[in-house]
């Protein structure tokens, strides 16, 4: 019953289930057994932690992380590749910092949030901590090397000692994307590009219709001096504002009312306010309206945001945006402008109405970001689970089958061939490989073409190409497999996209 | 002299110096006088930490640690892009772990260097660690998800509460980049398969001539018990045999006899031995070696690089490899192959002898791997550094210029279109930059072609493309802007690409 006696129980196991494994392989017993049977006896030793000199395995990832897998990997990399095409269409360099900071650095810098930072053990020297996100690093770096003009962008982890709710999407460890423009520049002018380059990422994400929702400090500001709103209830007010996208407005108004002790004639104003959206025809409305006029806040942020509006004419985007006065996302940190993008259809959806729900982008002095957090991918993956094509997870492009046994070091000279032509390949690791789980693995893998050689076709200098979806064969002459592999490749992938335009 | 009044100092220096800069504003001011009083502002106020609310910015990286900056990632990157295209190549998937373990998953693992494991503090719930490199986290991928086939890549940072000479390149945070093959296969063929990858790394990443070292733990097994070392000294004679890239074979036979008790007669047989180095020719005057074919493992091995070595004939490699008796890396956990690829010029340096100096690659088990780590970045580093060449920051191609002021607008549009037709384009975030700044930074960043229009341009409907480094100017029709773009940008790639083949 005590440790020893079951860690005897185990090994006892493992001896047997050993002694099947190799009586098995003796016998020559079917691949997928063998297989079977192994994976047990790596399970039963995972247990025991029988590795030489080795302890326990604890088969888990520490709360709130998750592994990649290679789908979950393809998919990232491939939202990946969007995004940073786009930063770089834009001129952005890209910059990397260590994951964790001198506890100093982080210190003071989240308020409550504090507590949500993961320390490291003091085990002598510096007392370190994990980056909670990007912003301070980025800040830390542009102070340490002096440098006040920069465009980058940074894709890395962040660390919360959270209690997220993994299955909404949310995590302890994850990715943030933060694209920033450090400088002092002409009103208007990077706050345009943020909203152009927020919409082109979207746009090529192909994540489904979206609006950039816009709105100005400034003008917040104003608008609850015009509604009555005393100055020292600015921000608690503003962060019920603040939930009018998760919340309907009786029970914002309630709020306000009932526990931030608000006059309900302000509330009532603030009501007709942060109902409206629209482009350019509101923002001149609300220039000629007779409370917001009086306020210098709100007249310099509509003049801001009718600027912007124009700017986004001029980039094709102004369908995209949408002035909108309830949006008052984080007003404690920004100066200016700040945008959010919601997509049609997860707008009242908690996974995409948290705060790391959106990509959201401000200005903040002179300082302006867009930050993009591990939602895109959750909408990636799950459409991708969601729809019935495979994700692949290598890039090969040809398999080299043999047809019969024996022919180890021919596969091996024209995978060498293949390879160095740059062509993506893989053949078998065993010398006798079977012919149905050479092509089942190339069916399963989504690997285009079977390049076949059996002894006829080694006698004919010849190798046999086959279209693994459609099984279409063609005899090539081997000095020409090279350049057909090529022509196939690119006659696949043009069918390929010509399906896909005509499927959707 | 307390903090409190040094903090005032602080504060009164930084009201000074904001005044300074709001004059010089007002003045208008050359900008970049108003540039570095920014600076000096920006500094004063990260020494107070003065953003609103916050603590003390500390201008340092934890110790072990550095930022990467632009050109830094850029040398990365590229070195990434190569090293993953080759792993793709060979049909290899990815992965990706949390950056911690659950500190379980990690003890044990170790031995003696357990102690270089960072911490997380206990702040309630599970106990976790800084993963200390990617074969642990990545057998709990394994075991958790049941896998015992595959072929995968990882790419990322590992921790180690080391005393790195960062100096020559080691760091307490830097990357890992291994390449596993897990499976149960026929010997030698995934050895093969790693030795070819090694080689067309180290070939595109073009660090200078290489060799790869292979040799094999059974061998080494054999021929300590041909030389007449006691079984229970193997594995200190083999960590002595190690030192001998570093070391004179005086010193290491000293240290064999003195420090480690072996009989001088064994320790000069093996010192006949560890000098021997070839290639298929040397394999076959050890088996026929008296000692040696006596030693059942020692003849296992030498069959097994027999093989190996027919194999790498057939993927054109055979000159690249060195079969050489006196590598001993790591045999503790490897059971059968071991390589590892030297850098000629290197040999010697201790940077690239360090333990993480090398690519190493062996096999354990059904285990294959190869692991990389930063010294690759170092090398790539320290050679942009010292040639003249500047490394591009960015990818953009086409930077628009405007002639005179109050062209903002039409810089807009241009750039839109530009952007639509994937042209990597910038501008100027101001309104009414200096041209001369425009192609100073052109020239600065190394854009290739600076678009310019002036009003002249816009009346006649063209634009004039401006090759950056040549100065030449065209004009060119503004519908047939983006076509002349294209085919310049290909036309000057092209250029580069045979100037790079005649210099070198």
């Amino acid at each position: 019953m005590d440790g020893d006696t079951s860690r005897e129980k185990l090994q006892e196991q493992i001896r047997l289930q050993g002694e099947r494994v190799r009586k098995l392989k003796i016998e020559k017993a079917e691949a997928q057994q063998v297989k079977d049977e192994v994976a047990k006896l790596l399970e039963l030793k995972a247990q025991l932690g029988d590795d030489p000199g080795k302890g326990k395995f604890v088969l888990k990832c520490p709360k709130g992380t998750k592994d990649y897998n290679p789908e979950q990997m393809s998919i990232r990399e491939g939202a990946f590749k969007t995004i940073i095409s786009c930063f770089k269409r834009h001129g952005a360099e890209t910059i990397d910092t260590p994951v964790f900071e001198l506890r100093e650095t982080l210190k003071g810098k989240y308020g409550e949030d504090s507590k949500l930072i993961y320390d490291l053990q003091d085990q002598g020297g510096e007392l370190l901590s994990l980056r909670y996100d990007l912003t301070v690093p980025f800040a830390r770096y542009l102070a340490m090397n002096k440098i006040t003009n920069i465009k980058r962008y940074h894709i890395a982890k962040v660390y919360r000692r959270d209690n997220p709710a993994m299955t909404r999407g949310r995590f302890r460890e994850f990715y943030q994307c933060d694209f920033d423009i450090a400088g002092q520049y002409d009103a208007m002018i990077p706050d345009a590009e943020c909203v152009k380059l927020v919409v082109e990422i979207l746009t090529k994400l192909e994540l489904g219709d979206f609006v950039v929702k816009v709105n100005h400090r400034k003008l917040l500001d104003g608008m609850f001096a015009a509604c009555g709103v005393p100055d020292d209830k600015f921000r608690t007010i503003c962060s019920s504002v603040d939930k009018l996208d998760k919340t309907f407005w009786d029970d914002v108004r309630s709020e306000m009312i009932d526990e931030k002790k608000l006059d309900p004639a302000a509330a009532d104003r603030i009501g007709t306010y942060v109902k409206l959206k629209g482009g350019l025809d509101l923002i001149e409305a609300l220039l000629t309206d007779e409370d917001l006029k009086k306020q210098k806040a709100a007249v310099e942020g509509l003049e801001d945001l009718k600027l912007l509006l124009k700017y986004c004419d001029l980039f094709g985007i102004l369908d995209k945006v949408s002035f909108d006065l309830s949006l008052a996302r984080g007003l404690d940190y920004y100066t200016g402008v700040i945008y959010e993008a919601v997509l049609q259809g997860f707008a009242h959806n908690p996974s995409a109405g948290s705060d790391e729900g959106e990509c959201q982008c401000r200005q903040c002095g002179w300082w302006w970001k867009i930050r993009w957090s591990g939602w895109v991918f959750s909408i990636l993956e799950s459409r991708a689970n969601s729809s019935n094509v495979k994700t692949r997870t290598t890039d090969t492009e040809v398999f080299v089958v043999s047809a019969h046994n024996g022919l180890l070091e021919a596969r091996m000279k024209l995978c060498n061939e293949l390879w160095d032509a740059d062509i993506k390949t893989e053949q078998s690791y065993k010398k006798n490989p079977k012919s149905l789980s050479q092509f089942q693995y190339c069916e399963s893998s989504g690997i285009p073409i079977a390049v076949i050689i059996g002894s006829s076709e080694l006698e004919k200098n010849i190798v046999k190409l086959r279209i693994v979806e459609t099984r279409e064969e063609v005899e090539v002459p081997r000095e020409k497999m090279v350049d057909e592999i090529r022509s196939t490749l690119a006659r696949l992938s043009q069918q390929k996209t010509q399906n896909n335009a005509s499927g959707s």
